[in-house]
């Protein structure tokens, strides 16, 4: 630990011992501040930015891209103890809340007003609010509701010297000058950090249709996907598509998951539609399923008839976890324009077979052009994270895919980035880094490595 | 005309005869370049870079905040010439159009293939596609598709320097690194030259169900506005309110508009629905209207029965330029949170008693919190543009509203910037700005003044 010992006892000083805590890690920041307030994080950019000490500002830890590990003396910043809902507006349908607040919180309280805050993905119960908009988080409805970014009305940022911009903007509408708020969206908290959050709610469903189609080719994927979204009038909150290797694992023999629908078919896709009348819509929702059975889309389906049966389908889709007991695998999130993603996976299930015994698994949410492919070996020995992923990343590359759809990039993508953003794009990240932080201490190395910001701003 | 010889000259060998065209205008640029290629835009900002000098870009010259008037020698750049619609992807429904496209032709173009292009407003014919980017364009859909940022999944973009940015993303869910495109939309071309814009393609609503309401109070009008919210699941597609002065000058008698309903309510409200099912829907718009008709939300009702009623009532709605028979005016384009919202109006129409002979209509996207307020006096000798300015946007301060909703700043309403963006937000603007465009040659004083940049980059 090299953080300067005057730095130290300045941040003691500002925030009390409370608010400095040593939290032994191997990949995270040792000394984790805990501010309480705007002001205090304010203090503390302050001070490090006097000091050129770097920090780290760390979510709930549910990040999959490195997004919070050190990459040298960095201190971390948690927001924990600045979780309080601060307002929730009924007639605006707005919420202003700290960035600390835990996701699940937030879309509670707004339940409780009969309104709904969109966001939902599986680390829902640790994730922080303040990092699904540093991560501009997706999960499974942003084919209806969109990603973070569409939910921000406004934000409070501290800049890297402590300066405080308040742009808790509560209107849908707001053209006056640069829309500020979107820089920090998604920057990983590289270039200001978000410490309250004004959020738009939505009225909440009350009627949710649920069903599994077994699909028996691509195109026909996309005709069901077309076919739906425009049947269900915006209605439509979910397209998830499993391919056989996962649902046929998931639902195995011995697995605690039954089969709503036998295997043996080329793909698996979850629908779901939120609505407002729940005995019209389920029968509306049956009706166009009718339709699209005798325009032959899909060969198979089961209709949720309960809420059980509706949490059985989304467990299946959900128990990603239980993939790592196939053997060492890593798991990938990209995208790819819907026009070439048969090509795509073709290329990635070809390219696989060049390993022993290779895993590979794909599912995700295609409706965004969204997937998630889980690359491995069944032998430990044979496992090759490196090749498989420069093998994946060549063909995201050729297809002009993306090497992170909503996970971010962090470190662990960081070397990839060019593969998705061309050197035009890159060097004006480097810009944008070099003027919200020419001393590099906001997270630092994540997303443009400091040598790179350097040679390209 | 004091743009140097040798820059014309250069820019003439660039661009050809026809790409340098003379057009005298008291507000705009004299000169105007009219390139035909990304290439030649690059090459203008070259040669305008090396010369230092200012540009404005100008797209089908509808807007309303003088973001195209010239202050100074600036020359204009329109891209009328670069308006080609280059793919339409059927399966990925996004469109790759150049920026001098006319908004009409790009969504006529997206009917033709079954999607929508849901951008809609009364400019459509005149307006481009790069204008309602650089302006974040609304229109009379926002409720339901958002704004232009909503629309745009990537763009091409020429920085002052002449670089060229491709970032023609057409994915729903990229999450690689800081999201240039932000930055440019809703700029105004300050910050860089759009030249090309992938826009996302929804699919075609084949039912719309339109009734025009009298609601007797405000807080029924927000009653109203939840509860369709609610019960319409996403499918509300205007919620648009005129006040009395608004709707019964344009119904007066002798106007070519019918009276759909009586003079003499509280308040009038367009809504409407976009839907999947022509006979369902207008049905269920009919029953969703009668609870509400039987909750009290509103006390009278008609429903349009046919397109040209429907044509009927919005033409009421959207005849702006009816008023402008009343006496001088000019029409200002604000918004404010619901829950203010009614005390905002209250006081709006206080001040302007304390005038002779005052003009104060309002109405608005009101779904959106945005209103547009016209001011202006009967009598033309007790005009004073002004001091109405003055009160009213120390109103919108007051109420911590925006004085541009959907128009922008441009010129128009730059002194007004301070009331909806406080002095953190304004540095962080002349921060980017300077960033980006050092020379200060992209559309020079709009939005913020040449010398506030300096003195606060």
């Amino acid at each position: 630990m090299t953080v300067s010992g005057s730095t130290l006892e300045s941040l003691t000083q500002l925030l009390g011992e409370k608010g400095v805590r040593r939290e032994a890690d191997d990949f995270l920041p040792e000394v984790i501040l805990k501010p309480v307030s705007t002001e205090q994080v304010s203090g503390i950019l302050k001070i490090c930015h006097a000091a050129g000490q770097a920090i780290i500002p760390i979510g709930g830890k549910t990040g999959l891209a490195q997004g919070i590990h050190k990459t040298g003396d960095e201190l971390g910043l948690s927001l924990e103890r600045m979780n309080t809902i601060e307002e929730i507006d009924v007639h605006n349908r707005t919420m202003i809340v700290q960035a600390g607040c835990i996701l699940q919180v937030a879309v509670e309280a707004a339940e409780e007003q009969g309104l709904l805050l969109p966001m939902d993905f599986g680390a829902r119960g640790s994730a922080t609010v303040g990092g699904a908009v540093a991560t501009n988080a997706g999960g499974n409805r942003v084919i209806r509701y969109g990603m973070m970014r569409d939910m921000v009305l406004g934000l409070e940022v501290v800049l890297a010297d402590g300066t405080v911009v308040n742009s808790l903007n509560k209107m849908i509408k707001n053209n006056t000058g640069y829309d500020l708020k979107q820089m920090f969206i998604g920057a990983e908290g590289t270039l200001g950090v978000v410490t309250r959050v004004v959020v738009r709610l939505r009225p909440l469903a009350s009627s949710q249709n649920t069903a599994l189609l077994a699909v028996p080719d691509f195109p026909k994927i996309i005709e069901l996907l077309h076919y739906l979204d425009s049947s269900t009038a915006g209605t439509l909150s979910a397209f998830e598509v499993m391919w056989p290797e996962y649902y046929e694992f998931i639902t195995r023999e011995g697995s605690v998951h039954k089969q709503p629908l036998p295997h043996g078919s080329q793909y698996y896709v979850l629908v779901e539609t939120l609505g407002s009348d729940s005995e019209a819509d389920a029968e509306n929702f049956e009706s166009i399923l009718g339709q699209a059975m005798e325009a032959e889309l899909f060969e198979d389906a089961v209709l949720a008839k309960s809420q059980s049966e509706r949490n059985a389908i989304w467990e299946i889709r959900d128990d990603v976890l239980e993939l790592f007991n196939l053997g060492p695998i890593v798991p990938y999130d990209i995208s790819v324009t819907l026009d070439n993603m048969e090509a795509f996976v073709d290329d990635i299930q070809a390219g696989m077979k060049t390993f022993d015994d290779p895993i590979c698994i794909i599912f995700g949410h295609l409706g965004d052009c969204n997937l998630h492919v889980i690359l491995g070996t069944k032998t430990p020995e044979a496992f090759d994270p490196h090749a498989q992923e420069e093998l994946l990343y060549t063909i995201v590359g050729r297809y002009q895919g993306s090497v992170s759809a909503e996970h971010g990039i962090g470190l662990a993508k960081r070397e990839h980035l060019h593969c998705s953003r061309n050197q035009d794009e890159l060097a004006l990240m480097c810009r944008m880094k070099k003027m919200m932080d020419p001393q590099n201490i906001l997270n630092p190395n994540k997303v443009l490595a400091a040598d790179f910001v350097s040679a390209n701003a």
